[in-house]
């Protein structure tokens, strides 16, 4: 099999943990003798945006589209504004190719501890399946009165009945396929009295197609509680696009932080490419350093190889992952050690050679 | 001094944690000769809905406006819609009352231990100022195209400069009083992005009268991880309505559960009665069995002689609170024990005399 994976490395420490998300890449297509990736990278990033005012060219989204895979560092720079940086790249992408789904796993890796005392690897282990599409992020609003005391800004958040739907039969489905038992649908119907009840609807009505799962509607203030108190409770967890947001962040953190959370904005039909990134942003503080954990990343290219159906070779890469946490010879300093972010990539390519 | 006090105590476990909160404050009122709490009881809850159709009577705003201030139990029931008995009695207070401010303390209590592996009482100390009274709460919002495959929900999120300005204002006048050196506001502008900006703006603004406060703007998700992963890096947190209830719940999480975090719905201008509550819910599931943790309530309260000017009765309460948890004898199931609501309430009582 031959796959055209587009790469936007990025700002930041982007570049950098893309370095080693590509070498694992063609670490594995090695192994696997019938393998190719052919890559072709995109310098779209904030440097783009200040020499050409705009952060990817016109037909941007028509290039990507000709491929098969999309592999995003971080996006992000102190001197443009992020709404800026976001609308006009990640969030076009993931509208565009109708990424409805963002799948991020929370799971405590081999060899890793929790910062939750009492929490072990058999109590954290769950995805958040996260809508990537509608929902809060809306870009619809305004404000009025500028300038005057009277001054207000609405936003919108807008919650279709198609949107709904696709995320929540998706994550049951999900639950399904993986003999997951519990489907948690997080909610704030008690205090945001017009898109949330209209949100746990749906979930009810796609409950009754599928019986043998357990549904829980829970308010995401508890939810948010919840990761830190009983972790061991979740199995697929379903949100919008905010909450989502909030609580794979958060699930990053009880996991061991964000130097190792991956994500993969997916369009589940295949009828346009999907997008595989970590979930850490550009950490402008960092860039430059050499210390970034690229384990994020490589991480995200294993969620690649499932999606594009390797599966057997996205879960070599996440063993060989865990074989050298569990090994604690190499770490970057997020996770305690004082590796730098090549050596990091490296030793999981060669566990994965060796393996 | 003598004081008139509203009392709801609610649903579920509502009233079995308010008995313990004003047993506690005649007990302080013995104590301090001075003083003396007149309260009366309002019998406002879902069995109330069902009989009546409403929450409270047509009056209910106006009685309450008679008080000084008011105790809140629990509100919630499975038999009635949350987002009626929020719409139609919490919120309706909070509004007409302008308690647009949420004090919601996140601090590790002495005798208690963080679920967070290495975070002690030094690190777990800080305040959440949250935003009370408008935001992603606004009522605002609908339906169009219902029953059909086009059916979608708007909901707005409305900021004014007024409820912005004065929400941010409280917050660094409070960290200028209480000698702290850091202000961080919860933000997601890079997402949401037409309020959240407007938001930030503001913030900007008023941190300029500040210059002696350190400022920083952290996005949502980002900030509700660094509660587990940073929390010694935060003295004021200030966030809008739902951002402001996420964090709270997963602030009392990190510091031993629902069952200890207070709060206080404040209109400092005193134009009004302000109202405590625990922030925990009417935990039907326990209801009637006696388990429930007061510490919550009984530190409201503590909260609520504070605000009347009574701060060192309050410190005395939330002293002996803390005396009673290092004494390790008598806990609820919640944080390890097997004492029940009333023998945890009465402790504290009996500390508090002997204080
Ligand atoms: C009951 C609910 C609407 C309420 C809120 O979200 O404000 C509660 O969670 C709280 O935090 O006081
Ligand atoms: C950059 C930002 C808009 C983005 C999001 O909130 O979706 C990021 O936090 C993420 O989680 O991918």
């Amino acid at each position: 099999n031959h796959y055209a994976v587009a790469v936007i490395a990025g700002d930041g420490i982007g570049p950098e943990v893309m370095a080693e998300g590509l070498a694992l890449l063609q670490a594995a297509a090695e192994i696997h003798g019938g393998l190719a990736f052919e890559t072709s990278s995109f310098p779209w990033n904030c440097r783009y945006y200040r020499e050409h005012g705009r952060m990817m060219p016109e037909d941007g989204l028509t290039t990507l589209r000709q491929f098969d895979v999309i592999l995003l560092g971080a996006i992000g720079d102190p001197g443009v504004p992020d709404h800026i940086s976001v609308w006009e790249l990640i969030l076009p992408i993931r509208r565009a190719f109708q990424q409805y789904v963002n799948l991020r796993p929370i799971k405590l890796l081999r060899g890793l501890e929790s910062p939750l005392r009492y929490k072990g690897h058999a109590d954290l282990d769950f995805v958040v399946v996260r809508e990537n599409t509608e929902g809060e992020y809306s870009n619809m609003g305004g404000r009025l009165h500028a300038g005057t005391p009277y001054e207000l800004a609405v936003q919108n958040n807008v919650f279709t009945r198609y949107g709904v739907e696709r995320i929540v039969r998706y994550a049951y489905r999900l639950a399904k396929e993986t003999g997951k038992r519990r489907l948690t649908a997080a909610t704030k119907s008690n205090g945001i009295n017009h898109s949330m009840p209209f949100w746990d609807e749906i979930v009810k009505e796609v409950s009754g197609e599928y019986p043998e799962i357990e549904t829980r509607l829970t308010h995401i203030d508890a939810l948010s509680a919840y990761f830190v108190s009983r972790p061991e409770t979740f199995d697929v967890v379903v949100a919008s696009n905010l909450f989502g947001d909030i609580l794979t962040d958060l699930g990053a953190a009880i996991v061991g932080g964000l130097g190792l959370a991956p994500s993969g904005n997916i369009n589940p039909e295949k009828d346009y490419p999907s997008m595989f990134e970590p979930i850490h942003g550009s950490a402008p503080d960092i860039a430059g350093t050499g210390i970034a954990n690229p384990i994020a990343t490589i991480w995200s290219v294993s969620m690649m190889l499932d999606h594009l159906g390797e599966r057997e070779l996205g879960r070599l890469v996440l063993d060989s992952i865990e074989d050298v946490l569990t090994e604690r010879r190499v770490r970057t300093p997020d996770i305690g050690g004082t590796a730098t972010t090549r050596e990091m990539g490296e030793a999981i390519r060669e566990q994965l050679y060796r393996r």
